[in-house]
């Protein structure tokens, strides 16, 4: 019996992630598996917690990436800071702080949510008044980066307020981290958790986590166990934990881990700040012909993520159809809208390995080239010289 | 800055787990990540669980791999099949019965521990027993393959017998499927999970799951909604499920998915049955050598785990020294002793890929040689021999 491969067609990803992945994280994820427990592998994950201290800003020792995507990143925050009738406040300026808000339900907290509006940064007035009619919280919940939208919110100042009431903070960096600053102990953050697959142009699977020492003391005293028996970091601790000896606790997806290291390795060949700049400098390129297009942005400038453009789709165009012709005649994937932002916006993603002048310019003349054969009242001829403009 | 490459060592894992993973599955894996909701990305979604429904003998629409690790396919389970308060009868006969316990505990549920001997098959008698005095029970959980102690359990009979008692069962075959008959619809057992890095040969990272009818009625049914959000089979049933309009829950790990799809090709190509018997095939060899060497199998020949194989360390030699010479000498690896077998029993696995007659003669050679060397009370020059003769 002869069973078929899979071959996958060749494809840009510019959506809100995965991200093109790295020809060189591909082949390190091709490399023989070893044993979890062996020698080598105990010295890779040492070299993967500095990577990540590197990457997150921070010099927390309980730094590591959780076996399993960004979701369970983010329900290792939740479920390890909150018991049964914590009040948490989270903020919601997307699909991703609504997600947070469902996992502080989950653990049996009490949420109080600061609704704020969709594309635009969490509102520091609005948590602060939460805190001070709420001073039994114990933790403050927000989304950096909210990928839902392409807002980014003001974390430093955010962490400063949750602090002054006495609360953790939980942020979700998983579409800055590598793109924006994600400055963990400037920002004081106490448990932050991100995704592989967007800025750090690795392939999806792993999530990379941070906690400060506060955090880990409200883990290691807490009332009653954690209730998901994988994420508990007291476990999960003893297997990436410091020292020679480690407990086996579950089985690390080892291929994935080759692949986060050499991604991060790649980051840091580069360095954070030429990163930044360089996700910076090609926003501004793509902006400028989107603009000249006459597409607009859904996050008004100061607030917006360069790696996450999210535009407003044309009266009378069809967004499935769109999608489906960039991504037949170009190979070329971006990103529908979610949640409440479902069939009006696009989401045009500029991350890691994918944020470069020939995406950009590429992707300016399919999306002219397309709207422009569905008659969209588009502005046509004007915006890759727009964006060559913008490079200088 | 440059950084170096993870360049791992060259192994041969013939430990518990992961297994040696088929150079197939490895350049699959680095294949070019796609988008998680790319419409080819959703056909290969459900080749995989065409596959999957192969490998685990099983009609079941809801099958699928969970993106994480088998312990993260246990806690799938668990987490939406129990409800706090519901009791739950656990089989346990080594580390992963307890391991099940301690997730009945994390859900709120009540555990009723039926407690075997290490090494031994699960008692059908005793489970009956439990079940007579606790009448209340809802399900029954017990591990198929004990991976702590190479057991296997008639997993038939203990389904028959929970059904009898108008229970759900929850069934471990992490280190069975494709090594040994794994016969889910035949069983009748209505949750099922298993890890991709057995005898599969898949790289570590999925779980794959099977839920019967009646388990996905008691899902949709539950008085409280599951206390994992990235665990809840009600959500991942949006983007597992059948039909074209898939909806996003989590970012799959794309390339994970990859590997998962061509292992379970090439078992399709050798065939279910062939696969058994190839294991039942080098296990012979290997026990006729272990034995002639005069050391001792921990688990009765007839309860016997073929492709993992517990043996008893000889007096006053040293475990983790063996261990290291093996792996330093041969890049070698076999297994230590999990739990209250720590220190006192080798555990070799002939899983998958691994599991051929190089493998066999190698490992014999390897152990006798380091062994002799350390003067350990063996018979010596007899135990390539006797594993000839077994293949004859």
């Amino acid at each position: 019996m002869t069973v078929s491969a899979f071959n996958p067609p060749q494809r840009i990803l510019m959506g809100p992630g995965p991200s093109d992945v790295s020809p060189r994280v591909l082949e390190a994820m091709s490399r023989p598996t070893i044993g979890h427990l062996d020698p080598a592998f105990v010295g890779l994950m040492d070299e993967v917690k500095a990577r990540l201290q590197y990457a997150f800003r921070t010099k927390n020792d309980m730094t590591m990436a959780v076996s399993a995507p960004g979701s369970a990143g983010m329900e290792t925050c939740f479920v390890n800071l909150v018991e049964p009738g914590d009040t948490v406040v989270v903020c919601i300026n997307g699909v991703f702080g609504g997600r947070m808000k469902e996992n502080v339900i989950r653990c049996g907290g009490k949420a109080v949510a600061v609704e704020g509006q969709w594309g635009r940064a969490v509102d520091p007035q609005a948590l602060e008044e939460a805190l001070r009619a709420h001073p039994e919280a114990s933790v403050v919940a927000f989304v950096h980066a909210e990928t839902s939208t392409g807002a980014q919110s003001d974390a430093a100042d955010l962490c400063r307020i949750a602090r002054e009431h006495g609360c953790l903070t939980i942020v979700d960096t998983v579409t800055s981290l590598g793109g924006t600053p994600v400055l963990v102990d400037e920002w004081g953050a106490d448990a932050v958790y991100s995704g592989t697959q967007k800025c750090l142009s690795c392939a999806p699977g792993l999530s990379p986590v941070t906690f400060s020492g506060r955090a880990v003391e409200k883990v290691r005293n807490r009332a009653r166990p954690v209730q998901s028996w994988f994420l508990d970091l007291n476990l999960v601790m003893g297997y990436w934990g410091s020292g020679a000896k480690r407990a086996y606790h579950h089985t690390a997806p080892v291929n994935a881990v080759y692949g986060l290291h050499e991604a991060l390795g790649i980051l840091m060949e580069e360095g954070l700040e030429a990163a930044w700049a360089r996700h910076a400098r090609h926003h501004g390129a793509l902006k400028a012909g989107l603009e000249a297009m006459g597409l607009s942005f859904v996050v008004p400038e100061s607030e917006r993520l360069p790696q996450l453009n999210a535009v407003t789709i044309p009266e009378g165009i069809d967004d499935a159809a769109v999608r489906a012709r960039l991504l037949a005649d170009y190979g070329l994937e971006i990103g529908a809208g979610l949640g409440a932002l479902a069939g009006k916006v696009w989401r045009i993603g500029l991350m890691g390995h994918a944020c470069n002048r020939r995406n950009v310019l590429l992707c300016l003349a399919a999306l002219e080239s397309t709207l422009s054969a569905m008659q969209a009242p588009i502005e046509t001829g004007v915006a890759v010289d727009a964006a060559m403009s913008a490079y200088g």
